[in-house]
């Protein structure tokens, strides 16, 4: 039964920018929608409808694909253009709406890693935290940063709250310049982007350097967001591996020789999560194998001056400055992380691209906290912090070394670092990382399975523990559950000849 | 001549990590740069130092090779290895250090689109400005703002300057879904995630939604800034012309008809630069033909606020909600820029992926910016900022337009936008708007010409006057200016002549 009365209050508005086919496929919807059209009523043929309206038949064939693909109608080969059941209504239906948001999207949605369900666990319930490699809020300088605030507000008026360049804060970016300049690395303030912090650098760094089809080498174990932002960036990724001596440089020069490499993304002093600092024979080595290769390097220099000995060496920047090396800092380490500024320091050449990918990924960094960070390091504010953070941080690293010495099984390993946030446990063969962490965990006590830090599954004998966020004594405590949970699963019957399956981490 | 002496105080050392070749190429390289090896002298023949050092003779072939090829050495063939000239003075020569870095990078750097020259000019010589579609700083609330500032920091204490969550602080990604409902998109809070200002949600929003192969649509003339995103990332670009009444969907409907298209990004509210907004008729095409053709649709909705008529239709997020539509916001335009805060509204299937995108871009946006933002608009002060920036915006507005009309030649044309920051003028035919900005820039006067907004070099006939950053008494002075400016280059011999060689914009 062919329903035309849809028709009797339409017109076709020749003069309006809508093309007629749209007109009509409109006026069609408004009538499902308002009920003159039901579910299974028929819609005049193409040609009497063409006929009728004056227009071509093809743009009423037209109208009738628009509804169709629309799901408000639906044809049978042959037997004419019919109003789908429920057409109308359930265009309304929010539910069926919802779904057919997952279905628009199910196909477009890129693949996406799946973030690590253990990624910085949240204090609140008691439980000792050896998980989070932050900055402890306990020691910021909240006073002092909000009296400068205050202040740069006040002088600075409404320009503090106007756009930054893309390059960051002049003064802020002489500042950090000088800083490197006093740890050995002399780089014009023009070499100087700031970014949100290193992570920003880092991606930035990323998207610059390793051209499609090149691999990234990282340190393994090494900071599972450089993993993630590879596996975002669709970035093939070979791991170096790491011992007390920092990157292993033999096996990086075997991975050159058969790995077509963009560029190495390494953290030479106080590496996450080994807290290990390349010796000085392999920085040398390193900087020649890299000159040799041509190989960019990427140095995270995001906690190196977190330095509890008084010996950390400077950057890589700094051993007569190979054209190659990128350097990536930030305050959110050394201060603390919400004002989201950190650095990327890049060759001459590298600096109009870096600044184009920033001013395109955001436009520039937050002026104000730009402004107020540069005055708080100059009124010498800075450096203070420094000294109270290295001065504790330091006793918490000792406090953990020793509890580690008194408690665990002979049969583990640890790294000794100098500074840094983390150290690194080797568990005892027949140990699997991921049930340690889950057993220690009901037990109060949270740590890192060591897969967080491998690309590929590896690092199931290996645990990061963070020593920079409890208390001595909650340090003392907290490792005497980890060894005891550890002691414990070592007895249970089988966990040694499991120990033959594991994979050596380094 | 061979020259051995270099060996006589050199040992290796087998129980070093460093491999033998890297240790014996390191004591060829201490005696070119200490003396004790000049240019020209001959190294011992690879055969003869192995068995003097008891290596295998590859070892030494490897350090010879490492050492020729960071330029200390060279081989004629069958002639031995030499010693280059100027090897050790050379490589501490910082002149030849630049040069190797320019050179070791020429072949690494990313081709880059150029930014346009004219992109923001800076004030300060007295010059008025057209060119800045920014918010006035005359007008930010500053001392408003330094209070709440102040007591946000107070009372939240160290925790407003940790890491806050990737997605954003919630509180405040409730207010932004509440405004929006007031504006009839209602989404979920769920779906609201805060970002470094709308480029940031534009550049997340390139990366997820247009895969490799997939073009760009944008709307003729564009955002300048969408342009130079989309040539970093490398995507190709479809313009679709605008009139007044908004994006022409025909247009679009022939272009998705022969381009394989990721998404399209639209303005639908005073479109930058024409100020448009898309008509109501139009909307309805649009929606429907991106859902026929599961086209996502990305809209810019960053200054639908600024709303000088009180009439502005509300995002396309309200009109039912289709599944393919993506929201951009920013407090850039609205409040002021600093704070790096805005918001990408996704559907419930793009949560996770926009989310993880933004941890790898920069972790999370800064804390204590967001909540200081949150604060300030819970005291109905960005309202209050709001009421007086409309007002303020709207005699801007009225005074360029009312100045256009009395200055501009006959043959001129140009937009008549009811709020946002921008409208758009098209020359009189013959005339350039790169020749014409120039000149107007003599005489003091700033103005963007049209090519920065079309991807192709198109745009010579228009130019883009912002109304917001100037007092009504210098927009007409200046328009009388700009309007002399093109009378007088009109009435240049050869003006005329021209008029043929330009492409229409529209």
């Amino acid at each position: 039964m062919v329903n035309q009365s849809f028709l009797d209050e339409f017109h076709l508005n020749r003069a309006e920018a809508t093309p007629l086919y749209l007109q009509i496929a409109e006026a069609v919807r408004g009538a499902i929608r308002s009920g003159r059209l039901a579910g299974g009523e028929k819609l005049p043929p193409t040609r009497d409808l063409a006929g009728r309206l004056d227009v071509n038949r093809t743009t009423v064939v037209a109208a009738y694909r628009c509804l169709r693909d629309e799901g408000w109608v639906e044809s049978g080969i042959g037997a004419g253009t019919f109003v789908r059941d429920g057409a109308g209504s359930g265009a309304e239906d929010p539910r069926r709406r919802a779904e057919e948001g997952a279905s628009f999207w199910a196909s477009r949605i890129p693949e996406m890693p799946r973030p690590e369900p253990r990624w910085l666990p949240h204090a609140g319930d008691g439980s000792i935290l050896f998980t989070s490699p932050t900055a402890d809020p306990e020691l910021f300088p909240v006073d002092r940063f909000r009296d400068v605030l205050d202040r740069v507000i006040r002088r600075e008026g409404a320009a503090c709250l106007d756009y930054g360049p893309p390059e960051g804060y002049g003064p802020l970016r002489d500042l950090v310049a000088e800083r490197l300049a006093r740890r050995g690395a002399s780089v014009d303030r023009s070499r100087v982007l700031l970014v949100n912090g290193s992570q920003q650098g880092l991606e930035i760094a990323l998207r610059l350097l390793v051209p499609r089809g090149r691999f990234l080498l990282v340190e393994e174990p090494t900071y599972p967001l450089a993993l993630r932002t590879a596996r975002l960036l669709d970035l093939p990724v070979r791991g170096v591996p790491v011992d007390h001596e920092g990157l292993r440089v033999d096996a990086l020069e075997r991975i050159l020789a058969e790995t077509p490499a963009g560029m190495l993304y390494t953290m030479p002093v106080f590496q996450n999560p080994t807290g290990a600092t390349l010796s000085a024979g392999r920085r040398r080595q390193l900087l020649a194998l890299a000159a040799r290769h041509g190989l960019p390097i990427v140095e995270d220099d995001y906690d190196a001056e977190l330095d509890y000995g008084g010996e950390a060496p400077g950057p890589l920047l700094a051993e007569g400055s190979p054209p190659g090396v990128v350097l990536l800092g930030t305050f959110s380490k050394i201060l603390f992380p919400a004002p989201r500024v950190g650095w990327l320091v890049v060759p001459e050449a590298l600096v109009g691209p870096a600044r184009e990918m920033k001013t395109c990924a955001d436009l520039s960094s937050g002026l104000l906290a730009q402004m107020a960070l540069h005055q708080f390091c100059r009124e010498g504010e800075l450096d203070l912090h420094l000294a109270r953070v290295r001065d504790r941080n330091g006793r918490r690293l000792a406090a953990m070394l020793a509890a580690l010495e008194e408690e665990m099984p002979a049969s583990a390993r640890w790294t000794r670092p100098a500074g840094g946030m983390t150290l690194w446990v080797w568990l005892p063969a027949g140990l699997d990382s991921d049930a340690v962490a889950d057993e220690a965990m009901k037990r109060g006590v949270a740590v890192s399975p060591g897969t967080m830090f491998f690309h590929d599954g590896r690092g199931r004998d290996g645990l990061r523990l963070s020593f920079i966020r409890e208390s001595e004594e909650r340090i003392r405590e907290g490792i005497a559950v980890l060894a005891g949970t550890i002691r414990e699963m070592l007895a249970r019957p089988g966990a040694r000849d499991r120990a033959g399956a594991q994979a050596p981490v380094l």
